[in-house]
Order: C-alpha cells, then sequence, then structure tokens
C-alpha cells in the first residue's frame, strides 16, 4: 500500500530532511486555501516577525522563499553581489564545495579557502586576505556554518572579529542550513548580512521553504547588486510586504502552516532549551563513537557539530554498506559519506525534533550494524557512554503536566 | 498548542493502547461516509474474511463490534451462556480478575481458580475440575490467553487437550486481547469457542473495535443462552450479514479503513513474520531484564509473554515512580504495575508496529530510570544483552526494494 | 487506491455520520497515547466539565462510553430501570421503534403509544396515561426527542409540563441523537433524566463515542435499578471519576482529542448560532421541498425537523433509486426510506458541521436526480426558493479576520 | 485553534491553489524521509515517466523543480535561450504581463503582441511577424495557454501550424499553468518545446512542484543557452538523472507521494474524463453566468475558459466587494480582477478535483452575493440553467462500484 513498508517506525538520522513533529503534521493535513484571503497574510505577519527570532535578529528583514537551501543561496548571492565581485569562500565539504560551484558558475570571482575535509574554514588565511585588501576588493565573504559532509563547525564570531579587525566593508553570507534553531547562532551579534536556512532541517518541517534573512546594510547593497535575478529577487517580495498582501507568488498554505506550528513548539519549549537539547544530542553521539573507538572526521574539538557527527570508519569497511544495512535491516536512516568521503564516513544526524531515547535506538542500532560489517564493536559501549552522560545531563520536560 | 508536548515522538511502550503505523494513520484521515453506500459492505465482505485469518479459523464467524476488550468480553459471555451457568475461571492478574467480576456480574456461577500473580492458570486443577464434573455442570472454561498485568502466557493447547482428554463438552472462551496477532494463536486447531481481542492491541489501531470470533459450536449455543443483551447480540449482526449490509448500527468509518490498512500490512510482512517479530521482542527484553539483575514477574520460562514483560523492583524501589519518571523526562510511557503488584513492577509492553530499535530506545530509557532512583544498574548493560541477541536474529525487512 | 472513488468532495447529506470539520480531522490525526498518563485525564477533565453544554445542564453526570447510539440507549435505560418496569415509548418511526425493540428485549413493561409515522408522539394519550396512573406504575418515559426516520422532532417542554402536571414522577429519558447540539435542548430546564446522543450526529465526529448525560434523579435511580449491565454500568465510571484517572477502560485517544476540538469549534461559533444555522438548514430544505411540489414525511409544521427532511416522492417513484443515483452519478449520500417509508421518502441530513452553500449544492443535485428519475421538477426552483430565504438570513461569519 | 474558522467546509473557487483530493491529503500525511534511500529514486522513476501523460509526450523530458509557476517559467526561459534572443510574447493579461516582465528582467529582447485584456493572443500578429523574420531572429514564441486572469484559452494548434507554415525555428514555450491536465493539451502533436505547469492547479496539489516538460529540441538549445542559472539548470537534474539518483538538492517528500497519489486519480479517472469533466464544469459556469445577465470577460467564445471565468460586472459595483462577501459571510473564495480589471471583474475557478454539486453550490452562492451587492440576479436562475445542461451531460462515476 506504500512504496516501501518496514514494520514499526523508519528512525531517520540524515541530517536533513529530519522528522517532524506530530503537531505540524497535524497542522499541515489541510486542503489549500486562498493566498489572497485576509486569513493568510496576517499569519504570514506572524510568521515573519517571529522567525526573526530563530536568528537572533531585530533589524532583519526575512524572505519565506518557495525554494531548497540551494535556492536560498542563489538568493543570498544574486541580492547583494554583482558579476565578477570577489568572494572569499571556505572550501571544507561537500556543501561548501556545492555553494563555491555555484558562486562560480553565477560568474563572481571566488577566491577558494580550501581546508582539508573533517578540518574547518581556516581563518588565518582569512586574516591574511582581510589584512592584504586595502582596496577592499573583497566584497562578500561566504561561509558554511556548519558543514553537513563533515560535521563541521565553523566560528563565525571570530570572522567578524577580523572584519572588525581590518575594518573591512565585506557583506558576510553565511549558510545556516543545518545550524539555525539547533547551534548558536546570533546574527545581529555577529553581523552576519545574510543567513539562510531551509524548512526541513532543525525547523523539522518537510522541504520547501528557503528562509533567507538580510541585514539593513544586505537590502541596500540589493539596490546596486546586478546579478540578474527574478524569482529570487527581494525586490518583488518587499513590494508586497509594503501592499500587506506579502506574496509576490503562490505560497504553500500547508508549509505556512507548518511553520506557524514549527514556531510555536520552538517558542514552548525554549529556543535556547532546543540549542542545549542539540549540544546534548552532539556530546552523547561522540562519546558513543569514542566508545566504539571509532574517529570523527572532525579533527578537532573546537569545531565539532552538535547536529550531525561523520564517524570515520577502518579502510576495510565500506561505510555505504553501513548506510544501506541500516536502511533494509534496521528501518534506519543514516548519511552516506559524500564526495571525498565517500565510502570513509558515515553521518548520524542529531538535529531536529528529536530526543535522547530516539537517538540511543539509534546508537544501539549502529553497534548491530558495525557487528555485521565485521568491526569488533563491544555491543552496548556506545549506549553505555552516551547513557553515563545523559543520565546526569537531561532536564525533566517543561511543557509536561 | 496541544495537551501536552514534549521533543521527539513519545515512546509508547504501554500493552496498549500501542503504536500505530503510519500507513494507517493514514487510511484513518478521513472524513465520514455513508455506511449504507454500497463502498462500506463492500469493504467490510473482504474486513470479515480477513479478519479471520489472524484468528486461524476458517469455521469462525468474526465480529466487529464498536466497543473496548471489555465490552467484547461481555459479548463473549451472553451471546453463548446463561444467567446460574458454571464457569470455569483461572485469576491470575488483574485482567482476569476483571473478566471474572464482570462474569459474576452478570450472574453465572463462577468457579474461580486463583494462582498467585506471576504464575499461569493452573491446569492441573482445571484437570482435576473437568475430571469431577461428570454431569457436565460446567458450561464455559474463561481464560485470557496473556494476562497483561503480569505478562503470563496461558498454554491454550493444554486447555485444549484436557477438554478432549475428559470429553467435556464446555466452551472454551479465550481473552487474546494482548494474544492475538502477536502470538502463536490457533483457534480451530485448539477448538477455541470465542476468541476477541481489541483493535489497539496487536492490530496497532486506535481503541474502538471488539473483534470477536465464535465458532459454530458458540453460534449455536447462543441460540439458547438466555443472557439478556441487546447492543451485544450477535444475531444483529448476523441478520445484517445475511443483508449483506453488515452494521446493525453505525460503525466507524474510520477505523474500518484503519482495520483494512492494517490488515494488509500484516499480511505483507506474513503473520508468521509479525509472530516471530514479537518472538524477538519478548526475548530480548527478557536478556535485558536479566542483565539489570532485576526479575521478571513470570515466575516460570513456559508463561513468559512476548507481547508484555513486567518487571519487578527491589523492595527499596517505587514502580510508580519509573513510570512517572519515564513520562516526565524521557518522554516515553511505561505500564504502571496494577492491583496487587501495584508499586512492585512496571511494564514493558512490545506488542503492535514496533521494530527492534525501538525497543532498544527504550531499554536505553529504562536503564537511565533505574539509574534515576537509585538502582545499581550498569547503564548500556541491558541493551548489550539484547543488541547480542537481536544482531544475530533480525531478519532483512522482506518489503524493501 | 481508495476503496471507491469519485472525483471531487463527496455530498454526505445522510442524518449520520456527517461531516467531520477539517479542524476535528487535523485534531485526531495523532499516534495511540497511554490513557493513564497524566494528560488524558487532565484533558478528560475538560470534556466532562465542557460537553454538560451541550445539553444545557449544570446538575447532570455525562459519561462518554465507547458505543453507538444502540449502546447509549442500553446505558440509559439498564442504569435506571428494573426488569418488569413499565415505561411508556412512542413509536413514531424506525428509530423509536428499534428503541422499543430494545426496551422488550431488556424485559421492560412497555406501554408503546403508537403514530403514524410522519406524526410525532401523542401527549394526548401520554396526559391520559399520567392521568390514570395514580399508583405511579410508569417508571419512565422513554422518547426520541428527533425521529430521523421521518423528521419528527418532538415537544419536550410539554413531556415535562404534563409530568409536572400531574406531579408524576417517571423518570424522562431522551433519546437525542439527533437533536443534541442542533436543536434546541434543554435537560436542566425541561427535567430531563437521561439525555443521549452520538459522536457522529450534531458534534460531527466519527461514530464511536456514545455520550450519555444522567440528572441527579436518573444517578439515584441507578442505586436501586436491577437490570444487569457491567460494560454499561455507570457505577464503573463514577468509581474513576472520583479517582481522577476517568477511564474504566481504554477510551479512544483520537475520539476525546477529536471532542475537545469539536466542542471548541461549538463554542467559538457559539451553541445558539449553531442551533441557528440549523434552523436556518431546515427552513431552506423545507422551502426547496415545496417549491419542487413535493411533500414533508412530516404531517405538521410544529414537527418540522431541522436536522433531517423526509421527503415523500409521488407512487411512481421508487425513491431508493433517488439514494443510488444520488451517489453513482452525483458522488452524493442521501438517506433512505426505513421500514415502513421504505421506496417512499428519501432523507436529507442537514445536521452537523455544514454550510448554506453545501446544502444548495445538495439541493440542486437532488433537482438533477429528480428530472433523472421522472419527476417533472422544475430545475433551479428549489435552489431558487432556499436562496431567497437565506440570502436575506446568513449572517456574517463571526470568526472571520 | 485555527487561523480563521466559519462553519462548514471552505468553498475553493480561485483559480489556484485548487481543492486537494481526499486520497492525496492522506498520501501526503507522513514524516520525512531519506531521500537518498533506493525508496524515493524507485517511485521518482515511476513519477517522471508518468508525468509525461498529462503533457501528452513520448519524448519530453521532464523536470520537478521545488518552485512555483514564476520558478518553472524561469526554468524554462534560462535554460533555452540567451540574454539579448528575441523573444515573441502575447499580453492578455495579468500572468502573461507578469511573464513577459519577467523576459524582460532576464534580459531578453522582448516583442510584446498586445491585445485587449478578454481577448486572446493575437495570431495575426504573430503570423505577420513570423513572416517578416526571414533571418529567423525571434528564437523563441513564449505564450500563455490558458491566461488566468481573463479566462481566456489561446489556439496553440494554430501557433504550431504558422510556425510550421513559415518554416520558423523558434522554440515553442508554453505556460500550461492553468491548463494542463485540465485543457486539451498535446505538447508532442502541438511541437511543444517546453510547456510548464505548478503542482496548485489542475494537479490538485499544495503549491511547491514546477513541472516543466522540455522537448529534445529544448534539451539541445539548452547546451547553448547563455542564460545564467544555477538553481533551475536542467543539466543538474539530467547529471542526477544519468546517476539514477534523480535529485540535485532535496525534494519535498510529501508532494513526491502527493503527486503519485495525483496521478492515480488522474489516471484511475482517466485524463480524457478529467478534460471531459472541465469541460462540463466551463460551459455550466458560462450558462449560469448568461443567466445571470451578466458578461464574461472573454470576449469571444473561441477563446472560453473551461479553467476560469472572470464575470464582468456592471460599473456600479465594485467586484471586489463580491469576493469580500463571499469569504466573510459564504466561507467561499473567489478570484479577484487584477490589475486591468481590478473591481471589474471576480473570477469563478473551476479546475481541479472538483465536481459538478460542487460548482452548484458555488453558482448559488455568487446569486445570493450578487443580490446582496445590489445586482438584480433572478435567484435560482444560474443554477437552473446549469442544472440544465448538467443534467443532460454528466456521465455515472465510473469508478463506483
Amino acid at each position: 500500500m506504500d512504496y516501501v513498508y518496514g514494520p514499526g517506525k523508519n528512525h531517520l538520522f540524515v541530517p536533513g530532511p529530519v522528522n517532524i513533529p506530530e503537531p505540524v503534521l497535524r497542522a499541515m493535513n489541510r486542503n489549500n486555501e486562498d493566498y489572497r484571503s485576509p486569513a493568510i497574510p496576517a499569519m504570514t505577519k506572524t510568521l515573519l516577525e517571529d522567525v526573526k527570532k530563530i536568528f537572533k535578529t531585530t533589524t532583519g528583514t526575512p524572505f519565506l522563499i518557495p525554494t531548497t537551501g540551494t535556492g536560498a543561496w542563489e538568493s543570498a548571492l544574486t541580492n547583494t553581489l554583482s558579476p565578477g565581485d570577489r568572494t572569499v569562500s571556505f572550501l571544507i565539504g561537500q556543501f561548501s564545495l556545492l555553494w563555491i560551484d555555484q558562486q562560480q558558475r553565477l560568474n563572481f570571482n571566488v577566491d577558494v579557502v580550501e581546508s582539508e575535509w573533517g578540518q574547518g574554514a581556516n581563518l588565518d588565511i582569512l586574516a591574511e586576505k582581510l589584512a592584504a585588501d586595502h582596496s577592499h576588493t573583497i566584497k562578500a565573504i561566504c561561509i558554511v556554518h556548519n558543514e553537513t559532509a563533515t560535521g563541521v563547525t565553523n566560528n563565525l564570531a571570530t570572522v567578524r572579529k577580523l572584519l572588525d579587525h581590518y575594518r573591512h566593508p565585506a557583506l558576510l553570507l553565511v549558510d545556516g542550513v543545518s545550524s539555525i534553531c539547533a547551534l548558536d547562532f546570533r546574527m545581529d551579534e555577529w553581523g552576519v548580512d545574510v543567513a539562510l536556512t531551509g524548512s526541513q532541517k532543525a525547523l523539522s518541517l518537510p522541504t520547501g521553504l528557503g528562509i533567507v534573512c538580510a541585514s539593513p546594510k544586505a537590502l541596500e547593497a540589493s539596490k546596486s547588486a546586478k546579478s540578474v535575478r527574478v524569482f529570487f529577487d527581494w525586490n518583488d517580495y518587499l513590494k508586497f510586504y509594503k501592499l500587506g498582501t506579502f506574496w509576490p507568488y503562490t505560497p504553500s498554505i500547508q508549509l505556512l502552516y507548518g511553520l506557524r506550528a514549527a514556531l510555536d513548539l520552538i517558542f514552548e519549549e525554549g529556543l535556547d532549551s532546543v540549542i542545549a537539547r542539540h549540544t546534548r544530542m552532539g556530546k552523547a553521539t561522540r562519546l558513543a563513537v569514542e566508545a566504539w573507538g571509532l574517529k570523527n572526521c572532525t579533527q578537532k574539538e573546537e569545531w565539532y557539530s552538535d547536529t550531525v557527527t561523520a564517524v570515520l570508519v577502518p579502510p576495510y569497511i565500506d561505510s555505504a554498506e553501513i548506510v544501506k544495512r541500516a536502511w533494509k535491516r534496521y528501518n534506519m536512516s543514516l548519511g552516506l559519506g559524500l564526495n571525498k568521503v565517500a565510502g570513509k564516513v558515515f553521518r548520524i544526524g542529531h538535529l531536529g525534533n528529536l530526543n535522547e531515547l530516539q537517538l540511543l535506538g539509534c546508537l544501539a542500532g549502529v553497534e548491530m550494524i558495525l557487528k555485521d560489517v565485521g568491526y569488533p564493536v563491544k555491543l552496548g559501549s556506545g549506549v553505555a557512554a552516551a547513557c553515563a552522560y545523559l543520565q546526569n545531563n537531561i532536564p525533566m520536560i517543561p511543557s509536561r503536566i
């Protein structure tokens, strides 16, 4: 009756799309509506106001674009830059690579700062480039906050400090796809000019909304940016914002109601509690990996990601086989190693609407799979390590009676 | 927005109501329909035919009654017995107790065979009673196949053997509420006269359908049974079965579509595979309990239940506190100890649409709770024991591409 | 993919089960939950309090029973009466007939007051019987508020007046299945002792809840009532009400959340507005019937029902053919004529969550069907008559922005 | 509990987003899934194959892009044309205007052929332009098959004839947003090079999929087209089609399952039956408009649209008031007049999953609203006219038992 089926719940541990909370599924279980009626604009107004909170901005202008993260990238770039503009961009994994590819295809002059996969953005080189750029040829720093392919979180506060130190006016464009609403992110405090995420990540919705937030400086830049854009043009939105009808083209009614429910849940739990929960999940996962005697793809603690862990497997194991087994035997979805780390890592996504017992089920499953593929894991060891930490750190659920 | 809320999925491990599969939720997500249209009878016909398969009967007549297990009990009794009739009934836990209470209130002459809670029905005493009952005053043997309060499975094959051995014509009425569709159950082979279950148990639907199946002998008995009954009267159903409209009063459209979907899923997995999965879940749970150094409320292996495990806690721990913590800190629902075993046992339900990784998440959670309440559990020990068994025994999922 | 399918929405105009509002469908789209957790009792408490409002009682005690209307009848009777008790009961159509049949099978001494189908309860005869009953042999008056088979509403205020006039202590038991929450119903004011309805009627939920409300006098009667009952016994509920856990057996989690949502919608619209809407629907339907040149099965205006209209067809037409055509050609579900009026009437149910344009679509459909089966209807005539009335009477929707 | 609420169903008669069938809502009521598992590509393969059928193409290559119609336009243009390329484009209403605006902003040299709003594309002028264009400076003809703002359907067969007659190699790019899957559309027969639609139109899904189909000639053109594009680039899709993983970026899992269900329903009804149903709906609506004594915005019968009817109101009425009343009093959503026809027309969308009785309810509602706003309509007249036609033309529903 369904396309494929296995008994029980699918254990979804890819780093996106992630598990949707039941209240959000309920909110989206509805017929279409006329988006030009008074109801949709009234709701949209609350969404635009509330979505700023997850960016921690009061001065930013959000755009809810019917697209994916790739489209959100394009929106960030084409509204703020002109062909030929120099960007500094950090290649540290598959998603930063794809964004750089996009920047190149959009005809920017991309100054690529490459690191080994598993390392964070090389900010020393950024410092050098900023120091050397007296004539301000660098128009934008493009950085992925959390590289989903390797589980590396970059230090945005340092990026801002460097820009300030060198009094450099470059725009700071941040891919927050697998960070915003899960990791500590501060748009205003860190002077981020464009930040973006996708609905299917920490917001725990279906795919379909690229959420982009622009600082006043970015909006100003959009007035002179010469990149060709229509579908992704912020001006069309701004025009309709003024009219109070908000939508230059048909939005997904279901995703709007879903976003409303998702934000309500996040605020009910508390954004800081949501972030603390992700911190716990990341820590617990890493403790399990260590207990298994495996290495984290991320080379230093400062870069550890609390939304996704890329686990290195020994050379005699194909990590793709682990992902395949997870799906065919345990009804679990893990993340593949991509590109340079294909076959070498598998990834555990631990972002979005998830709790600790779900993660522990996943970790137990990974242990069995490791055994399946011939790795001499001590069964229960990872779960034991994670439990020892979690048992001391999980708070009571605040919204329970 | 919801009545209560905790992040992530609720871990539902009470022995009913159990987890509903997503395809079943989808099937039930619908408006009402006219149950007198040609569509509902056409579907009902397939349901009545297919539901017999989960009872393993070809000669039985099933009734889908808009009620709960308690109502299904009443249907079984009042259609086959007359006030004053002698029944032999086994008191081994809270649910057999409640059924006996019902039998008494319905004015039967209940011959109660009591065992210590944690033991199975005393079939030696049954043998004695049958041997002594030359005049066939015993009209029915009423037995709970699986006592949900203590996790005890009774041996129905032996009951049948005894009846056959003594050539006793008593009806065999079986409460299969927490067994049918999860444990090995054979209505025809074991000569069960009335078997019953509820939709919210192994069928993994919402509460609302009492499913009763009557042997030809039971149907015959219903012709002379003098117990007063209207709502639960089989004759009203039989009248409408003949008409081909099937329903003496309004059924729940949603539950009918849900039952259709539930049966489809069970047959897709294979009923024997479903039962084998329950066997695995039961075994894995007991291995964990053993690893924790705790005792099973069930006193002998022959009675171990594969749908629910009642775990005895040390005297210095209140098992209700475990259930409370599970809910307030871990978003998990465990079963309370009821009546005589209140405070002494907590119960892990492992029936219905569930897979191994879900159970392992539950077991990891129980370990943390045990630590929370001061029991010196070795974290990870239960999960390790369960994994060691499961890793060797879980089959590939057959319906995957 | 579905059991049967026709393009567009099914037009559901049977007098139950009725259309479920989308917000209620959403509320019910959920997994099972542990009904023994703190959440379900907390919600149940609000339900029991709020459900009294639709009965217009402050002193009644409500019971939410997992059953249908037939079971609710049985609950009302067996908890208040003893075998052999004399009831006065009015036979005016199929549902009052079935209730009388139940009363007889439950061994009451039923004093049947029969009227022609299409007429209301003969209250003159009731007056005579009360006047003659000096020794108070009549233990209960059993009356259907709205006979769904013929579209006849009885005058309960008059029944109360008669009882008061003759100072007769008989209980007043009312079937409000197709009236409560749609027609003017006043439990306390009219001194109703037991009132009952089903979830699939004006409450616009799926089938599955029999909602019974007992006056203090009825509760008192239950203490001495000798009818055998277990599943329907109020005492089991009262015991759990005191404990604050509320449920003697497993409720349908989905129906509880659905009832919460249904009550919220009713109170948001306003119970009196809901009733006024039904008044409009009834009136509009009758105007259409008149414009078609057809007769209402209900013989006098004082009995006209605002929840269902039974339309008499000319002798040369089989009303069953109308219902069949509605379904096969227009994706519409109309009510059949039942028993004595089979083939002679078809029924338009206009109760529950429904608005005027839905009804007008139905009326237009009926016109086409009448033409299909050879009745010389003037197409558009019924709709014109209904519109002329509605256009002057529909209020603005209060809950719109 | 919901954002706004009115009793009963909302009557959704805007020309998009349209009513979603219940089976499609059910199919989409699901958690996210890993789109890199074997299941999603296996399903995607069937979608890409089946979606070609609604375009009536065997040689085209479809793209399912997470975007809206505006994005689908951009995909069609940027993949086939280079900046400066001359397009011939017809301005006949708001949506053709917006497409032309996009073409201009994408730096094409747009040769605009303007007609009065209410008329179709001026194909005589096209003929002249083609005749004069010996050097083939025209690179593409861009034409909206059905202009949603005015209810005008253009004759694509004639466009193809003209191109053939003048042996002109220009690409034929067709906006089929409010036509494909509802009106007669033949991609291969008419030599359409790019055709596109959106999921929220005749496919009756939520917004979120731009469905674009490219002829072999269009694919060839994409190899040399120099328009900058990344998110909308067909090459990224084609690369993943070859890999068999299909998705260059995360699709909406829910929309894929929804599309599968939508296509299944369409094929079950039969695409030709679906189109015939739209023909009936259009005809019935126009008969009602005529009966009301109002004019169709569409000036000639040859351009009448079977998916949307724009109704001209007398000068003393503001059509926006009609739309507002529909929503606030009748829970109905009608289409506003846009831009040049604002205040002058209101629109009845009659596309997608809709049946005749739904339309008749809408027409009855419009009659009451016309009366509300002071137009001397004869109530029932439009419904009568529509019924007279429909009663002779509606077929039996084929998929009923």
